[in-house]
């Protein structure tokens, strides 16, 4: 049974990170003259029960109160902000007048920027939308982007570009909703390092030159004008924290979102992309690392790779026996090359077909009709000219199966390393978690296939859909969460991938489909043998 | 004995409001990666015992930090300001770079505002100014400021003509002492509670109503942009807390330089003026309270009257026997009117020596030629036409007695009853500070003849000289005075005068000369029995 107390007690601990009160102030008199600031002050302090201290009246708010109370008497509508201490006052307004208490929730990508509308008062996200992150017209890469910052005026640009784009988006979301922008109090950031970095202008020079330093781990709230957002001026940016230039808010913000901080079973989160960043544990112990896995799995740097849009094929089997070819792309339309779910599932067709063997060379001879040499190179196709979007093959070759089998291995070891640092089984994960737009599309069995992800219970692994975004989401909904971001830092051990001797030693055998040991993929050696394939590379 | 770690603790609460700190930050390396923030912020919570929550490290440092230690390397020296909740770093420099850090105190009174820079390194104040208040010019009176300030933009341009005397004196003192204003990195102002409304653009509407409200009691720390203060941006401006709206952050301030609340004698400390506020108390009890004196005293009203300034007659004595007159003016320079220290000495000298009786009536008979009717009343000359410095008499007619009678009679009531509230006597008192101008050259004697002033011991009196600009420049050398500001507003019992009866009961004695109860005037009963004048009203 829950108790009023309790319940009233869980309800303020979820406090939305800007939220609103309304409050009939005690009428003034001889023998009650407080001030309108220790009116409000004290009233809201035995409301909230938080010292006074803790409640911050700002200037611009305080020379508001004189006309406001003198027109509309002392029944005010207050709305706050959770800030570095306590709260601060960010908008009064005579009571019953309702405005809007909104939040901005954003998940700052280097590709893609998703951001979410919320409304603090009915607690749900009322308006989403994705853009393109306007930094990449200085490239695609962090690493370019990072140089560019360090040229001449390219950090200020950058940090312009990436804030006119909130303000850009968040015209278009108050339009949308029917609000001012003045109603949106709270703006929540998951990025990466180098994207926060950028956002605030900070120099990102030495977090990609050794030992690796952002200028910042965590971020104060800051107001918007420091940073130029058009949001209300007394409202607050939060930006979740990092643990170093390659473990970001972002993945803070994932495992928010996951919870496996707070589970007493093991969990594991992994976010699949040019660099695997992976977080083991529970509510007791927690450990991460991150470490290159390339591009290849994002599908950036093949011959026919593409983003997750319109066009790009992301399912592909192959019959093993009469080695008939299907396939299905985003929005049913002609193809245009293959995203990451696509090309996991392609090679893993690949593979049990023998189409491709253990070693990841091309089994050209047995199907010779859908190889053809592309630049001197053998290419298996999977879609002919005649039948595409663009008018040009989309295949796979040689190469970027070698690229896709390093990428594969490195992610497999990364797991493993973690795994083994702390004496654990991959059987001993309850939740395997995959993050990023990748983990809600990939296919577990077709990864475990090729030996990139361990050869545990497909319903073990969840998709986690935005993880990033949804933290974000979850901050602005309950403040309390930026304590837990901060819990979560302070708990993680970092495993310095990059200069761990057991990470060599363990990747040459994941460099084989799936693994030169095949004791540790049980359903793919069963698999193999089912189609009597079962051989020792 | 005091031990090293007594004395540590000691001069760690004695940190003036802004400081400079040298840090040789750890090296980083793979093992040791942390962010400059983190780096930063961890180095001085250890070295300062501090949270490091405490430590408040604004975005505008921060993008300062990668250049800087790139250029110059780990070693730091951070200019540190009292914040809300611990500190922010206002400023970062190479080490051995010694930028200066300077507060500036001012003494924000409604006619003169005297400017303190203080040296926070050095701990001493290093340059003063007194300048007239810009807002006179919409009125001498304080409610004249607060009627001006409700119309149009009224509030507006007292707020801009406030900040900008503050930015033209500081342009002033910093090429005096040749720094940057930009060095100044701590504000703190003593003032009313109305001065302190109109510096900041708060509308003191409230303040003269029933039942006369401020809009702020405890100002939070402001932003100097905020107030258009042309200091560095990033420093602060502390304000003295008020109790209401006729007890101001100046007499806080007083009270602060006193020391009245750490005794563990009673003390009194009373700024006379056209207010008269009165704090009677010790380490375990603080009484306060404000009342109507009438603007008399301070020379306003009266015909002859001026400021303290050149000219001004300051001293007088008339010989009881001959009736010789005697005076002295500021600056020895042919006189222009009577200030309050001289209008206190003629009217004793005038009682004393028989010129005005105990109702206050002038004695024409007793000496006819230093009498004349002016405007058809009778008035003393005391000095006429042929030696003054503006060809007109200087002299006090009945009509200024009369009012300078109320005046005193109040201010005697006032500090009366609030002596009785408690139940104490004014003999119980060891101290008695007199703050203000007013308190640095009114002679206790003098008063005490006028029965302005009780009759305790003459050395019991101090004069506290500039008491609120004392305060000021204390709490810029010391932040804890901050904590023991708000401890006296907490602690301090505020008597209400206009509405206690006993006021106006014990009134009409003290509309004599010196009082209806000469018992209570001891010394002043022993000299005029000496000079033979022993007379009961």
């Amino acid at each position: 049974m829950v108790s009023g107390m309790d319940e009233q007690l869980r309800e303020k601990r979820r406090m939305p990170a800007a939220f609103l009160r309304s409050l009939d102030l005690p009428e003034p008199s001889l023998s009650d003259n407080r001030s309108h600031e220790r009116r409000i002050r004290e009233t809201l302090a035995s409301d909230l029960k938080l010292p006074v201290t803790e409640i911050f009246l700002p200037l611009q708010i305080a020379r508001q109160l004189p006309g406001l109370i003198r027109e509309h008497g002392y029944r005010v509508d207050l709305v706050f902000c959770r800030d570095r201490h306590g709260y601060i006052v960010s908008g009064v307004f005579p009571k019953g007048c309702s405005p809007g208490v909104f939040g901005l929730a954003v998940d700052l990508g280097s590709t893609s920027v998703v951001f979410y509308l919320v409304d603090l008062r009915a607690r749900r996200v009322v308006e989403t939308v994705s853009r393109h992150n306007p930094q990449a017209s200085h490239g695609d890469d962090i690493l370019d982007r990072i140089i560019f910052a360090s040229r001449g005026n390219g950090l200020q640009l950058m940090q312009q570009e990436t804030a006119g784009l909130f303000n850009e988006v968040m015209a278009d979301l108050c339009g949308r909703a029917g609000i001012r922008q003045d109603d949106i109090y709270y703006c929540s950031v998951a990025g990466n390092t180098t994207m926060c970095h950028l956002l605030l202008g900070l120099d990102p020079w030495h977090i990609c030159r050794e030992p690796y330093l952002p200028v910042v781990n965590r971020f104060d709230l800051i107001s918007p004008e420091e940073v130029g957002l058009e949001m209300n001026p007394l409202g607050r940016l939060y930006l979740f924290p990092n643990i170093g230039s390659y473990f970001g808010g972002d993945l803070i913000s994932g495992i928010i979102a996951s919870g496996l901080h707070r589970q007493e079973e093991i969990s594991l989160l992994v976010d699949v992309g040019t660099n695997a960043e992976v977080i083991l544990g529970n509510r007791d112990w927690l450990v991460a690392c991150a470490g290159a896995a390339g591009p290849a799995l994002e599908g950036g740097i093949l011959s026919c790779g593409t983003r997750a849009q319109p066009g790009a094929i992301e399912r592909v089997e192959i019959d093993p026996t009469t080695l008939d070819l299907s396939w299905q792309t985003i929005g049913e339309i002609p193809p245009v090359g293959l995203c990451g779910s696509g090309i996991i599932d392609l090679l893993a067709a690949l593979f049990l077909a023998g189409l491709v063997d253990s070693t990841g060379k091309l089994v050209v001879e047995r199907d010779p009709d859908r190889f053809r040499k592309i630049d001197d190179v053998w290419c298996y196709v999977v879609a002919d000219e005649s039948i595409t979007g663009h008018g040009r093959p989309v295949y796979i070759s040689q190469s970027d199966i070698k690229n896709l089998i390093r990428s594969k291995g490195a992610m497999y070891t990364i797991l493993n390393v973690v795994v083994q640092s702390v004496g654990v089984q991959f059987s001993d994960i309850q939740n395997f978690y995959v993050a990023g737009a990748f983990g809600t599309y990939i296919s577990p069995d077709k990864a475990i296939t090729i030996g990139m992800l361990p050869d545990i219970s497909i319903d073990r692994f969840k998709g986690l859909g935005n993880a990033a975004g949804e933290g974000a989401v979850n901050m602005l909904l309950d403040a309390s969460k930026m304590d837990e971001a901060n819990e979560i830092c302070d708990r993680i051990t970092y495993l310095e991938m990059n200069v761990r001797g057991d990470f060599m030693d363990q990747l040459t055998g994941a460099l084989f489909l799936p693994h030169t040991d095949l004791s540790l993929f049980p359903s793919v050696a069963a698999k193999l043998k089912k189609l009597g394939r079962f051989s020792t590379p």
